[in-house]
């Protein structure tokens, strides 16, 4: 613990601002457990890999032996969003909270180590908070500075309103770290403001001020937006062995050295290594296939990666499919996905729709390898999935 | 209490504002006893002839059949001013609370009917809130609305920093209001914004909306700025009756008749005939007396305000003063006031400060009729007296 430096060099990795990082010295030199704090919304208990950016940084501290805090803000969940207006922020019942936090723990402890993670719930002390002392917290921030955050200078700026109680959750968050004596905490580069709040009310309770470390957001499997749900660009990381090291192996080289920064576990050394195996030839594939192993592990346990990849092996390239297979993106009007037969037909693969169901009874019509016999088949929306007419016709189908 | 035409001609009386007034008729033809709700700083309990204008409001109410509620705002008072920026905004006590309200109700309880008053403590419900609760109530709001107070908008526009927690006070007593269930709400001009509050809240909450009264601000003793204690331009309640009747005698003709709109008892019919009876060469300082009788009774109790004027009359008019007399006014620099021998050396009533003295020791000198013989007395800050040196030298000495 005392390796400051190589502490440092493991903690700078991928992040993408520490403010301030002389503090963090200073904290890390003082040899006892830092409380490294990490919050999380008590909602969306459906990880993606975009998530785990922070769980692993949150695993570097854990290794180097410092406490880590799960806190899940259920105080403000359970009040749900008080204005009404959004059907998607109902509040939550104290079950469901429970629930939701046991589906976080069982995500997240594939990347920690539940001896050393504290869960923490922030409605502990948020509920004992009365009015007064809730009015108190209030004062100590200005309109202004808060009007300083971005969203809210945009949406003042064009006349969107903002509710008042949307100033008092970043003080809630900030009154989190207070209570816990957070000297560290990590989010996401979108939550900068509220961490900075954090490190203001320290300051003005007396204590020595939080170190505020960001992480950036992960890039979807596009690798331009991302990485979320809602975009069909994502990882879960309770998706099967197979779609998630299927889903990996469709990322461009490019992103691919992204996501070894971002989620693997291997050393720098280890990254630069591979990369200079690529610039001597190596096949870039074959580096994707050891990321794809090592995703896989971590979320399906020690052996699944490689049967994955062995799966993934079998299906594709003993199929003697081509190198450079073309992908075409096709927009589903219907929620529901795009029948096969029209996917087909998009996608040139097949002259008429009608072609398509006479290949497909045929047994002539592959995805992903697998014979179709299911005319009615129908591909959702986020897949990415490689459509075979006969031999020779063969393209990547996305549906966006 | 069916008299809906009689009510508003008297509800109107020197009425700022009515909002919205149709609603106001339609709350009277109820024909049940509304609920007047106004709100008081439990800080000051000191109050003054224009804080009663308020108070008068109310009267006229109760003598309709409806109910007052005398509502102190001590919740917000208990917690002060939590920027600790103001020393004059301490936290008060529960003690504290108890003692002005009795003092508020000795003061009150002179224009209002005791039996028909309901004094309450926001503390009753606002202490029952829990953060959460309250957040809910800061939803109610948008940020954009609460920075169209007048003040808010200037501090805001001049980057003078406005707390958070001055968004949340006006929520506070809006939800006042709502747990009220008030009717009407009686305050001065400048607290309409927050009346304003108290309208929403109540409509958001499923409520009849209760309508909005503003009262006029009452000018002081010189007709200019508002009647303040610490511009020393004021009457206090409690004030001896001399004192009280020969500051109301101090006024102009013109301020006399806006003090009868806004103070007096009497009806509009008997001011519009004392007005009559001035232009048809009434002396007004005799309606002045009428004025001061009035008001003496009303603090003192019938009686005192014959004797006052008797007193007045005694000492001043036997002391066949002139009918016109100068007023000086004397800036004091310290606080403690300005040494009488100064004060008449400046007022040009004697030469020297030794040729005061001189006369002070020979018991040539009077202050509203009465001898002196203190050499070292002060006038005080907003003292406004009849300073006389031998029979012919004459003037109100006012100290500013």
């Amino acid at each position: 613990m005392h390796d400051v430096e190589g502490a440092l060099r493991a903690i700078r990795r991928g992040t993408e601002e520490i403010l301030v990082e002389a503090e963090l010295i200073e904290k890390l030199k003082l040899g006892r457990p830092l409380r490294v704090k990490a919050g999380f919304d008590p909602t969306a208990p459906d990880l993606h890999l975009g998530h785990t950016v922070l769980i692993n940084k949150l695993r570097v501290f854990q290794e180097m032996g410092h406490e880590v805090i799960f806190l899940i803000g259920d105080f403000t969940g359970m009040i749900g969003d008080p204005t009404g207006k959004s059907a998607t922020r109902k509040p939550l019942t104290r079950e469901q909270v429970i629930e939701n936090a046991r589906s976080y723990e069982e995500q997240i402890f594939k990347i920690l180590d539940p001896a050393k993670t504290r869960v923490e719930f922030n409605s502990r002390w948020m509920n004992e908070l009365d009015s007064g002392e809730m009015i108190k917290l209030a004062s100590r921030y200005t309109v202004a500075r808060m009007l300083e955050r971005d969203d809210f200078s945009k949406r003042y700026g064009s006349q969107q309103p903002i509710a008042i109680h949307e100033f008092l959750y970043p003080l809630v968050q900030g009154y989190d770290s207070v209570v816990l004596e957070a000297d560290v905490e990590i989010g996401g580069t979108d939550q900068k403001f509220n961490l900075l709040v954090g490190r203001e009310l320290q300051r003005q309770y007396g204590q020595s001020q939080q170190v505020v470390m960001t992480v950036p957001i992960l890039e979807g499997l596009d690798g331009v937006q991302k990485m979320s749900k809602s975009l069909g660009n994502y990882i879960g990381v309770s998706e099967p062995p197979n779609d998630m090291f299927g889903k990996l192996m469709s990322i461009s080289d490019m992103l691919m050295w992204r996501y070894f920064d971002l989620l693997s576990f291997r050393t720098v050394e280890e990254v630069t290594r591979l990369k200079q195996q690529v610039e001597d030839g190596r096949n870039p594939r074959d580096v994707k296939f050891e990321l794809g192993v090592e995703m896989v592990d971590r979320f399906h346990g020690a052996g699944a990666g490689l049967a994955a990849r062995d799966a993934f092996v079998e299906r594709f390239q003993k199929g003697q499919l081509p190198d450079e297979i073309e992908t075409v993106k096709l927009s589903s009007q219907d929620e529901n996905g795009i029948p096969l037969a029209v996917a087909l037909k998009e996608a040139g693969l097949v002259a008429s729709t009608s072609e398509a169901y006479r290949m497909i009874q045929q047994g002539g019509v592959r995805v992903d390898g697998e014979r179709i016999d299911d005319r009615g088949l129908k591909l959702c929306m986020g897949a990415s999935v490689i459509a075979q007419v006969g031999k020779r016709r063969i393209a990547r189908l996305e549906i966006v």
